[in-house]
């Protein structure tokens, strides 16, 4: 193999990209990684954040499988929060503000320090296809690039356009380039491309926010990390701070709303609806006057700070003057100002769950260029797709996660049959199964797929199927072992609790109780010295056990009607009675299963039945 | 004054652009720097070193003066070294290598913190201009900001075009953008503007290095810092390597050469000559084949290496076939492609001393878009523009140095007189009096400029003027005091001298001689605890008391005839004799003196001599 000749190449370097290299030249795979703009690498272009619902399950989920995002998180941030703890143990989670200079500059290290990968600035501008299968790139310095899999992972930057008010110029972010000719290179090859928006709000500079009335909001010493493995005697609290928009900014806003490219039809494609910018939520939410403005820093060596919740594009007098009538930001000066970008994306219906794409074989799509949103959605796209252009290499089987396993197989279930009208987001309304896939328990649930794919240490694998055996046994221990009445009692009174428990018990009905941990069971009984995630995965299995059977037998359910198959070759057009769009859903995205079908955008129960119907009469007929 | 409303906007956050914005509003001036891209404020584009031969008379001299590049580099480098420590004191400089990524994201930091200094994110597309002098620019996002001063650091970003082999796309550095438009409004305001050039070698991962086959090159403990104000312990030690091109890689380059930009003729213009390209140096100097190639380290956070000496734009491939050539680097991989960049630059004939436009009043000039090169004469100019801008506003004169003062003096005298046919570097022997500016007295030197520029604190002021006030007292006593014979022989013995006092002599006759410092003369008289410079100033001064008395006298001799004034509406077509190219120069410069006529390029000591006999015969006429 020369100098030019891969097995992976993964094109971009953004959050994406860098978990795609990492993944497969950690898998033995001869790999490079090529990046616009090397001093960029792992950039956050947005929001200094990482986590939050359903997205921190992403990242401790692809930590458990090998990923980076969540230990590099866990390492580089500036404060850490374990959210909903007074909640159910499905609602609990992490979240966090990376230090976003740091967390950039230390990714740089690990990927320029991981043998057998490479990275290159070079800007890739063709793929090269033979029989229908990807077998290298060419760059726009002219150089082919031979490799077996490619990984496209290119964020905005496809024909990325920035517009900040009515000025629109090429860019995928402020400051650097486009990528302007790979686009034509996938359509040739009969990829189908869409237009999508994204934004960002200003940047001030911290010395002109007036601190004295804003809430200041820490973090946790000791939170919950997103990497099990992640060891660290006291994490930063650098505080972010609170503020609202007034009825002076929403009235500011209407003023100028004339002027915003989303009024013009200067932008005219969708951006993610749950990071609406402040001009979309005045025309969507026009009663609404005190939006919550969190003031994040962006690291510790720069005063600039990110107006979370002022995502606007319009022009910058509109959004100077929005600033002025905010609490505390009155005399607020913008060191950036806040803009949109526009760029293409191939939707995802056309890539199977290994996320190779189903017309050009050994070619895998990642992040953004999928039609998603958010740095946690696209490091665990590009996980899977750099795992599985890897295993392609060695012609093993894809790994592919169940939506009943992880929010990675709802994502990736999500994005390659359901047509968002804006950029995808995982939510935690969008699992099935939300008391099984905690935040907590990813290793629980993934360690087999961990042992499958292997990045994680064979010492860390068995650590953590000694602690689930552990967990196992303990389970099965305190659900036999009885306590006589009065110690119970005794215990149910010191931690306040209401009820006495009258007849014969186990140790594990005591636990039930809410107020009763696993380590006050030390008075009825021997405890053992477990790490705190042992211990919780103990309490979590016992207080929420009948919930989590309940949700068990409904996967059960829903496996039946997941490998009820569609016939190949089947009309969608013949069935009778389903709505237009459905048809039109189902004829796109060509189901193989009941299961599948379900979960197409537009179909409906009601459709569902008369797609079962139609079956079983094809079924009778034959 | 209103949020849009400045005394002084500098435009560019280069090397230039940091001095002049921080020395504006360290002189209270309500400062705005504008940057294309606010992440890469103080970026080292090329070479990540800083100093060397009259590079550290600069950073020296605009430390004195408060300039930020001298302790800047103290604080983020690798390694520093004092140079040519056996020469004579004119000789002896520091050289360092900064680590780029520390040295870039500080600098903004020390930016983002200083009073009165506001710092956005903005591309300036036009100067506005009244009755001939400049208030204000405008944005490509269409604000107008004004000014009462405005100083214009562009770096390498006007209409700026990356060449790498025969591809050409606009940038000012691989990965940015281009400021297209703001050399139309130049030309609109009758500022001549030309195209240059400069390159810059390709970066290789320091993990494909066999550095068996390397000289290693580590820097000092306890180096001569650039500022006196530096208070370290003890410095980095960072190595850098040697290798050197073969006589393969000679051929490689010589048979690839019509692939060169230079040759092909993509690349019209010159770049810098005292950092030749590879392929230039082949064509130049055909018979040399072990050029030296120091491997420099860009940051301890990156495995970049700096491959100094291999500066080309040549294609990748024959890039990475000369690579291939060189000892040490047989496998090295490419990370990022050497490559040039064209711009515009405003050639500096059209600027005053003061670095001021002639032509619009209130508009200052500084760094590349001088035609300069280098880091460190961007600093000096930014500098001493941002000072002089301030200074405009408080309808303060211009702070003008001397040629005879400072190296800082010759690069602006310079570049406003001669027209270099490539970037012009400064160098020891574009100084006329070597001895008397030298890297070790540049406190000496610019004391009292200091004093009247104000950025430097009084009690530094201070202190510095008591050092002085003891060197001179020193000295004198040194001159005065007898030592008798028999103990100043036996001091001679013990120093190794070969030869003996035989007459009464004074302390410093003994200090004069070779082998003996200020510290020896404890055996013959009391010394005092100075710091080290300030000794070192006593030695320098006795030991070369000769050769510095010389080169004064020259001065005096050079000032005189610097005053020697030519008659206003001289008509320079009239003199008889001169060469077209001196007749040519010193119509365009419009010289008032027959000092500055002499700095004219082209123009020779025979078309002074016309000159200066013409003018006596006008004198006579009248």
């Amino acid at each position: 193999m020369n100098r030019m000749e891969f097995d992976v190449i993964v094109v971009g370097g953004g959050h994406a990209g860098c978990e795609a290299a990492l993944a497969s030249a950690r898998l033995g795979k001869k790999t490079a990684m090529f990046t616009m703009y090397l001093d960029n690498i792992a950039m956050m272009s947005c929001n200094p954040s990482i986590g939050g619902p359903g997205k921190s399950h992403l990242v401790a989920e692809i930590d458990v499988l090998g990923g980076e995002i969540g230990r590099h998180t866990d390492r580089y941030n500036l404060q850490l929060k374990h959210l909903n703890t007074s909640k159910g143990p499905a609602a609990r989670i992490t979240r966090g503000q990376a230090d976003k200079y740091w967390y950039r500059v230390k990714m740089k290290e690990i990927i320029e320090n991981t043998p057998g990968l490479e990275v290159i600035q070079e800007t890739i501008d063709e793929i090269i296809t033979e029989d229908g299968h990807v077998t290298g790139v060419i760059s726009s310095l002219g150089i082919e690039y031979k490799a077996k899999s490619v990984v496209l992972a290119t964020g905005t930057f496809l024909k990325a356009k920035v517009v900040i008010g009515d000025v629109v110029y090429p860019a995928g972010r402020q400051g650097e380039g486009s990528a302007e000719e790979l686009s034509e290179s996938l359509l040739k090859n009969g990829i189908d491309l869409e237009r999508y928006q994204t934004a960002t709000p200003p940047r001030i500079d911290k010395r002109t926010v007036d601190f004295s009335k804003l809430k200041e909001m820490h973090g946790e010493e000791n939170p919950n990390f997103f990497s099990l493995f992640t060891k660290k005697e006291k994490n930063r609290t650098v505080p972010t701070w609170l503020t609202h928009t007034t009825e002076k900014t929403i009235d500011v806003a209407r003023e100028l709303l004339h002027f915003s490219p989303i009024v013009t039809g200067v932008i005219k494609t969708h951006g993610p609806r749950h990071c609406p910018s402040l001009d979309r939520k005045v025309l969507n939410f026009p009663d609404k006057k005190d939006h919550q403005i969190f003031l994040e820093m962006e690291s510790m060596e720069s005063n600039e700070l990110y107006v979370n919740g002022l995502t606007t594009a319009m022009p910058p007098f509109a959004q100077e003057k929005m600033m002025r009538t905010i609490a505390g930001l009155e005399n607020a000066e913008i060191m950036r100002y806040g803009y949109a970008v526009e760029y293409d994306y191939a939707p995802a219906y056309q890539l199977y769950p290994s996320l190779e794409n189903k017309k050009v074989r050994n070619l895998y799509f990642a992040g953004q260029i999928n039609g998603t949103s958010g740095y946690e959605e696209a490091a665990t796209q590009g996980f899977m797709a750099g795992v599985n252009a890897a295993r392609k290499v060695d012609k093993k089987d894809p790994v592919i996660i169940d939506r009943s396993e992880a929010y990675i197989g709802v994502l990736i279930d999500d994005i390659i049959h359901k047509k968002t009208p804006e950029p995808y987001r995982v939510l935690p309304s969008r699992a099935e199964y939300r008391l099984t896939l905690r935040f907590d328990n990813a290793f629980m649930r993934l360690l087999d797929k961990s042992r499958e794919i292997g990045i994680i240490s064979e010492d860390k694998i068995e650590y953590l199927e000694n602690c689930i055996k552990n967990i196992d046994l303990e389970v099965q221990r305190l659900k036999q072992e009885s306590v006589p009445l009065s110690k119970a009692n005794e215990l149910l009174e010191k931690k306040g609790e209401k009820q006495r428990v009258v007849k014969g018990v186990t140790v594990s009905d005591i636990l039930k109780f809410k107020n009763v941990s696993y380590e006050d069971l030390a008075y009825i009984t021997d405890i053992q010295e477990f790490p705190d995630f042992v211990k919780n995965q103990i309490e979590t299995i016992i207080k929420y056990e009948v919930f989590i059977d309940r949700e068990r037998s409904q996967i059960e359910k829903f496996k039946k009607l997941e490998s009820l198959k569609i016939p190949e070759d089947f009309d969608f057009s013949e069935i009778k009675g389903v709505s237009n769009i459905a048809r039109h859903g189902m004829e796109e995205v060509q189901p193989i299963s009941i299961g599948e079908a379900t979960r197409i955008s537009g179909v409906t129960g009601h459709d569902i039945a008369l797609l079962i119907a139609h079956i079983e009469r094809m079924k009778k007929d034959q």
